[in-house]
């Protein structure tokens, strides 16, 4: 079995690195169009070979496709003309409803189309940020189809798997609405206290709760337009109930509302207090 | 030397701990309402003895207030007719202004008094959360007046230095208002990010970015709420400045415009990347 990796990012070489550790005997092939990701990839360990082209990529058994958002497009329709019908596909751009309808649209073969996210990016990113270890005990969502092919799921999950995630199934505009709350708002959040700040310095550093709250504001930001855009109605709509609570927040403020505020005040309901 | 640390939360039992670890031959006395804080105190030696009341933590060289800001005014009404006029008095409160009005106000020898905040809280509190490392390397600010003896201020700082912090001095106001927005309107957010998700839950976790946007939002909600009324024309005024970037990120989401998304998602302009 061959897997080709397109796209040899953080995660595609942490996808590459993860497989690798799991010694199953495939084969890694990979592409990549900075050639500095490529040598990377090899140097680590991350891929066996790389491919010349993306077309070369099209016969590997099982795609992974983990370019930036906007290369997706072209990808897809590069790719096309070349592969064949078993092969399957999946990606990791973490919004799925408008790589759904690219692989509707441009791909021969969109039943064997897996959309994917793994939860598990930081604000790292490059090859750089490569780990074996980065999927570990991490949710990975799948976004299948009513027209997925079965046999394509299950391929996909056992990759999953075999990297050490933990795969999930939902449907794609659930997945979008819920993940524009749980993942790009606190990206608009970031970034836009990063910005206020950088009109605004202060003397001070900011302590623990500035640097959490800014954490992601050090991710690509060309990379979240992109995404933002593709996410753009959930996003709006998630922003405009937080503002809500927001200017909640302040009139409680203004009128020394201790009772209201302490209302609007609510602690996290904790999935996680058992970490 | 005695030092007097009145109220042995995570802030208070901290700087106990870290300061029989600088080993200077002094002795640490505490007090808190709570006696479970009392006994975790003296169990883990940051206390060397309980005071039988506040009265009796008057009778120090140094008074360390550490309780939460509500208890402030009253316990400088307990303290004031038994002070000594030699005595140095400081604080932890993360907002300045109200404190250092309650020392002019209530104390009779206000120009010993030192305001400070040492910024190394975390979301996690109580005498549990104490630890003797809490202050290493952290900036520690003191906000003295033109009235504050001098010798009162150096008095504070060598307590901040032997617990490992690191001393700065700061003008209330700008003070107040800087931490508005480093570490107040951060608060507003995690506690309204976690409030929405309440309303709101979602099937799937979310992921690094939703744990530290809301990380904050397990600290205190009852003492946050009196914090932010404490400083809170200008978390008002910081709230509207979010409030209007956060709009236009909404518009150029709506206008799909690509470049304008680019020019309001600022990374983070960094004193951390060296961390």
């Amino acid at each position: 079995m061959q897997i080709a990796i397109i796209g040899l990012g953080g995660i595609g070489a942490s996808i590459g690195l993860a497989y690798q550790h799991a010694a199953l005997g495939d084969r890694v092939v990979g592409y990549d169009v900075d050639a500095d990701a490529v040598q990377g990839a090899l140097e680590s360990g991350a891929i066996d070979e790389p491919c010349d082209s993306i077309e070369a990529c099209a016969n590997a058994d099982m795609i992974v496709v983990a370019t930036p958002p906007r290369a997706v497009p072209e990808l897809f329709q590069h790719l096309a003309p070349h592969l064949r019908p078993e092969t399957v596909m999946t990606d990791v751009v973490s919004v799925k409803q408008p790589v759904l309808a690219w692989a509707q649209q441009y791909l021969p073969y969109s039943n064997r189309f897996v959309g994917g996210h793994p939860i598990a990016g930081t604000e790292r990113h490059g090859y750089q940020a490569a780990r074996a270890d980065l999927f570990q005990g991490a949710p990975w969502v799948l976004t299948p189809t009513p027209d997925t092919d079965a046999d394509a799921i299950a391929q996909v999950e056992h990759l999953i798997r075999a990297v050490r995630a933990i795969p999930m199934r939902m449907d794609a505009v659930q997945h979008d609405h819920e993940f524009a709350l749980l993942s790009f708002v606190p990206h608009c959040l970031a970034f836009s206290l990063a910005a206020l700040h950088k009109e605004n310095p202060t003397q001070m550093q900011g302590g623990g709760s500035w640097r959490s709250a800014t954490r992601v504001a050090q991710s690509d930001p060309a990379l979240w337009t992109d995404l933002l855009l593709l996410n753009r109605e959930a996003t709006v709509e998630w922003l405009d109930a937080l503002i809500e609570r927001l200017r909640a927040v302040q009139q409680a403020l203004q009128h020394e509302d201790a009772k209201q505020l302490r209302a609007l005040l609510q602690p996290r309901s904790d999935w996680y207090n058992q970490c």
